[in-house]
């Protein structure tokens, strides 16, 4: 007996919704531990490794080799271009969480969208970073996110602009987040 | 009659020095706006290019090509593993950033470092983005970085750790950041 599988903008439906139900049924399953690696190698130019993580009551082993980028900074901040500045690197995980969130919400909700593409743009001000003035930001000033999205209603671009808010990233960066730091 | 450039952690000594001063003279010049722009793929798949940034009074024109990095989720977020996770991938931008800060005030501070490497855990709870418990984050619950550096003193490396604090990442993670959202 052949199984048909319903996809929506690529995602699995019956996936969505088996995922939602054992949720509901046992909350742990919902707990996520991310992780990352990371080792300095000159200057500005560092490399991490990206690979197991716990999530659903397990540690994942899908990943057989690790994810290795790189993380440098352009000349004019001191680097040689070997990879983005890590600045850069968040807004790709922030454009990355809110088009996944809006998409993986979006099929869940029976919208089927044909075209996403999105920009951003983050102001720094580095006296923050040198300690040069005290009363500007360390962090981004001000971040703004662009999305253009086809194939739907203005109706369903409010909602799919509320459903792209609900990601795990743009509200670790909206809000404050306990990140603790320590050194040996 | 020949030059020599000092580095120190592989920073140019001068490079930094002459980059405060300029600052100093015209904080302009601190002023940065980067940029990332991402097309959705299908399902969790998106990809984003990093390329051009304004910095220092001008559009940077060093990255001759963009940088392309993909974002995808595991399996078991629905995903094909194409590209890490985009909360992954901001781990791995904060350990970036945290590094390179620490590296570049260390040199500017005449501390010499032999080698640093880093991790990061950070959690997750998916109740949260899929709006099952309203009291529940949608961002992290916690973020956990540990810094290992070797070639240092003690109080050489709580120096650093205050350093590391100093990274734009770091800040515009730790505190409510200004994100602003459109769709058209």
């Amino acid at each position: 007996m052949e199984t048909l599988a319903k996809k929506l903008n690529g995602f699995s439906l019956e996936g969505i919704s088996n995922t939602v139900s054992a949720i509901q049924q046992n909350p742990e399953i919902a707990k996520f531990e991310l992780r990352a690696k990371n080792k300095w190698i000159t200057g500005g130019h560092n490399r991490s490794n990206i690979q197991g993580f716990y999530g659903a009551c397990q540690e994942d082993t899908s990943r057989v080799v690790p994810f290795v980028y790189d993380n440098d900074e352009p000349p004019i901040l001191l680097g040689e271009n070997k990879g983005a500045n890590p600045a850069e690197v968040i807004l790709h995980g922030l454009l990355g969480c809110m088009t996944t969130s809006m998409m993986l919400l979006a099929s869940a909700h029976g919208i089927e969208v044909s075209s996403v593409s999105s920009s951003v743009e983050a102001d720094f001000d580095l006296q923050g970073f040198l300690g040069l003035d005290p009363s500007i930001e360390k962090g981004s000033q001000q971040i703004r996110v662009e999305f253009e999205v086809e194939g739907v209603t203005e109706e369903q671009k409010q909602e799919l602009l509320s459903l792209a808010k609900q990601s795990p990233v743009y509200n670790t960066i909206l809000n404050p987040t306990d990140v603790r730091v320590e050194i040996k």
